[in-house]
């Protein structure tokens, strides 16, 4: 009987797990040094300074004719300028050429521009008269030229760590000779499918079911920037569990298993793990609902995720738990992590049950003239329906019993792909007020 | 003096660019036949219709006793129930297993229930006694119980062609043994630096200056659903243009060349492109500013998108005419593809040059009790710098002169990235209202 209590869900709350996690776990963001090229999406983990000014000449916005513009002072059509044409840098190279009174150099896009230059006309606004060319207006000082440093200053911290590097932030790197930069590593995280009646084996589907599950997670897990590594289905065996879930720790950062962690006789993720002596149980059940039976222990310090079968449900304990921790490694905050637009609830929403737990209710967004409007997708917890039909999901906070039609709420998309999805749908991106 | 009059721009709005394009282009959304594995963020070429009923029997959602609703209907604490326990289910298979009067059988989570049973008792709510269980309140009928097609029924539209692709439908599909899925091909998408003072290999930089726009471009590409292909950058040589342009083309949808396409003397892209015979011109110069010189041609039917080189105005020509072909290509929508925030500008902003463009303007976002606010960060075309501080764009349409401290406007996120990079800062995501 003590086994059986034993079994029994203890709720606690998400962010009480997590802060647990954080605690007792080795887990934390891991700094690599990864190929600049390869670096899209990944997190910094040092601050980039600007090592030299850009640019590093003054050099031509266009090609033209390079002037000191205190020479064009009194240039009119009535009163046209001459100057001569004493040189022409026609490539992008170093060189010591000046110009003197009266005399200009022709300049490429992009070229150091000679000493005592300070302004460029572009070719299209002189009249070329074999060796000089004529100007009809004045020209201000900087025109068509970057000085040296006015892009960017040598010493400046251009992005900081904790930033995410962008396809600009990869040029700039590439642009200034750094081909490696410090970024924390994307979290590989193990997942596992637990059950007799699944195979991970399309041939062997005969009789079995496929395990499709950790395939759908494996997704969220890439889409959040972590790195999905999938394990064969293990049936409800007590050794083979243990086995793939120790063998699975050793590579990675964290382990998933999905189903197997209710209340029946063949849920034997719980009490399995929660028993090994290197096992320290940080929640045995979650306050949200759907997902309640989600539960988390560490093993040598690393958290496995054990994510109830049920659709609804591991998205819920994925939602909650899998992606804030996958933040966590990457150096990026753990609160708020899914991207959401404000929209007006369309039915009233009763959710008496669970009345201490987030609950978790899934939606599908439509727009009206005043915005996004969100009908509630209703549905037990096993169903794929709902969540192929809804674009998002919203928190109902604990001790409310009752959405009212018309009320405005925060609607969470699942991922980026979801976000797409609603972007490509509606044309056009509204977020909450 | 011909030849220098042709080489001059004679720009079209993008709409009007982009129109021509399609109107007189071999570009079009390709279907392809992809694994469901690979499927995610693809676009849907097919309706998905549900081909069998889902579940396809009625079946258990917990661990427990299946009963017959109306046999429960007097059970109390005071009147327990008791029922013979006359088979097991223990494992998800196909049985023909029935229950009479006073009869249950225990079954597991997702295993289907004996016929005329109609409610599930979850295992912790009954008490067992030998070959008997007790049941202390009534079932209503359905209770833990999914019925047949309550999920998803046979013959429903699950999934629009033009839907994209999200971890839940690849879920759906492979649950309902679908392996392969059609969906629209993700353009492929040539990319050449041009420019004599360029090299493609960090070895050779030595006084050359590494390509790196054409890096830069490449991830916007794979962010709106493109695939980039780099090419090795080109001099400013007419036949090496044509040579690397026309190859370029055998083997992908689109071209686009950086740099090279202004008026200078090495500005030889259009000239060279635009009067080979099998080139139609569709663009000298576009109304936008950045990226006024960007220019289109079509040769053998498929576009070659010009762009300058300034980083400023590449980024210009791609948000312009570049992503609008990739999502065009992918059978999505070619307007508003940008991820917005609803933004107050703090500083008054002038743009009285080229007043009938459409002018662009790179933004920095913060927050403040409000909501978002944008600080616009100026610069010349040439410059990194904003681009690095910036979040965003902003669209000032023609003939506006002026947009005053304290308006809304929108601002519009350069890829999925940034949205993340705001995202991660910011902690939450807020929209236009």
């Amino acid at each position: 009987m003590d086994e059986q209590i034993e079994k029994y869900f203890k709720y606690t709350s998400p962010d009480e797990a997590l802060e647990r996690i954080l605690k007792n776990s080795r887990l934390s963001p891991r700094v690599i040094d990864v190929s600049v090229h390869e670096s899209l999406g990944y997190v910094l983990a040092e601050d980039i300074v600007s090592t030299i000014p850009i640019p590093i000449d003054n050099i031509a916005h266009f090609d033209g004719y390079a002037v000191r513009s205190s020479d064009t002072l009194k240039a009119s059509t009535i009163n046209p300028l001459r100057l001569k044409v004493v040189g022409r840098i026609d490539s992008i190279r170093e060189h010591n050429l000046d110009i003197k009174d009266g005399e200009t150099v022709y300049v490429v896009t992009g070229a150091k521009i000679p000493k005592n230059a300070d302004a460029v006309i572009p070719v299209e606004r002189v009249r070329l008269l074999g060796e000089y060319i004529e100007i009809l207006e004045p020209v201000k000082r900087g025109e068509h030229v970057t000085f040296r440093g006015a892009d960017i200053d040598g010493g400046e911290i251009i992005q900081k760590k904790g930033d995410i590097v962008r396809p600009q932030t990869i040029k700039y790197l590439l642009d200034t000779g750094r081909y490696r930069v410090k970024v924390y590593d994307k979290p590989r995280v193990a997942l596992i499918g637990i059950g007799d009646e699944l195979t991970s084996n399309i041939e062997e589907a005969n009789g079995k079911k496929l395990e499709t599950s950790s395939i759908m997670v494996s997704y969220y897990v890439k889409e959040f920037g972590g790195v999905p590594i999938r394990f064969e289905a293990v049936p409800d065996s007590p050794s083979q569990i243990i086995k793939t879930v120790k063998n699975s720790l050793r590579e990675n950062d964290i382990c998933v298993t999905i189903g197997g962690v209710s209340l029946g006789v063949r849920d034997l993720c719980w009490t399995t793990l929660s028993k090994l002596p290197e096992s320290m149980p940080i929640a045995r059940g979650l306050k949200v609902q759907p997902g309640r039976a989600t539960s988390v222990v560490l093993i040598d310090g690393k958290p496995v995720i054990m994510l109830p079968g049920h659709i609804q449900s591991t998205i819920s304990g994925t939602i909650n738990i899998l992606v804030p921790l996958i933040s966590c490694m990457q150096g990026l905050p753990i609160k708020d992590l899914f991207p959401r637009v404000r929209a007006e609830i369309v039915e009233d929403l009763t959710v008496r049950e669970y009345i201490s737990f987030t609950r978790i209710r899934f939606v599908k967004l439509a727009k009206n003239r005043d915005g996004f409007i969100a009908k509630p997708i209703l549905g037990d917890s096993s169903m794929i329906g709902p969540l192929i039909s809804c674009n998002g999901f919203i928190k109902i906070p604990e001790k409310i019993e009752k959405i009212s039609r018309g009320s405005k709420l925060d609607v969470y998309l699942l991922s980026w792909s979801e976000l797409l999805y609603l972007f490509s749908k509606y044309n056009e991106w509204t977020g909450p007020s």
